[in-house]
């Protein structure tokens, strides 16, 4: 698995990924009805740098990074990931979050932080721990998951410290 | 007091309080550097509503209401405000704040949240806990500020159950 930075025309892949995920309403605050120009601005104009992971030409999966917040609160960043439904299971998310935390770190990053980790996605609360991430928070009901209803967010931490720089 | 919608001519006065938090770099997470275009973007224009306090026609304060994250996370707002520093401990960010809360129970929000409380404003952070906010968790030297350098901030959110709606 090669993870490389986004070119504009890896967005084919990577849009039907992020669109269905959006729709999907399980386990990122977007819009359900986002648009391709909107996931476009989103994923491929706001952040600070995006990169894909790439397998024998195919997209598996993505991440974004950018601050978290302006000014004074833009030395902790905030990345998101999503992976092709293919691909799950296989280390793809785990390998996109290590290479976030090294790139974030090389970016001058000094943490980074998850503001809404659905809690029923115990699949990612638990990848993110493993990746030193710690809950330092939880929003009740901050979630309107399409079939579970109301469902907490966790607010997640970590400094880059450890991390090369 | 009066507190009702800002107009864009209010923006003459709101403009420089918001310039000179944004510049004092204590209390926002605002580019220390905004200017007057993306200060109305920030304060007029993203937000659902903005409001301002009035007294014998004067600007004392302001705030804005917005969703705090998109789609499945659109049912809880995120609120800022602003006290002119001539009407400074006058109650008047109580009053916005109180404001707030009806209003945006008023616009169908469930909960308001509170991305970054930094923790060396203990009088906002005291301020918002007399209203019924919450600690929900503190993100370690989370801000950068000017005189104190890091400081942690606080996620701090409250349901909007017991407005009126």
């Amino acid at each position: 698995m090669l993870i490389r930075p986004m070119r504009p025309d890896d967005f084919d892949a990577v849009w039907p990924v992020l669109r269905d995920i959006a729709r999907a309403g399980e386990t990122y605050a977007l819009d359900p009805g986002l648009d391709r120009a909107a996931g476009w601005a989103l994923w491929g104009e706001a952040p600070r740098a995006t990169f894909v992971a790439e397998r024998d030409g195919a997209i598996l999966g993505s991440y974004y990074i950018k601050p978290n917040a302006a000014g004074p609160g833009d030395h902790v960043c905030n990345a998101g990931y999503i992976v092709a439904p293919a691909a799950r299971g296989q280390g793809v998310a785990a390998a996109l979050c290590a290479h976030s935390l090294a790139e974030a770190a090389r970016m001058g990053f000094a943490a980074m932080q998850f503001n809404m980790v659905v809690a029923s996605n115990q699949v990612a609360v638990r990848l993110w721990r493993r990746h030193g991430f710690l809950i330092v928070g939880t929003l009740p009901g901050a979630y309107r998951h399409a079939t579970l209803g109301l469902v907490d967010c966790h607010v997640m931490y970590r400094t880059l410290h450890d991390q090369a720089g």
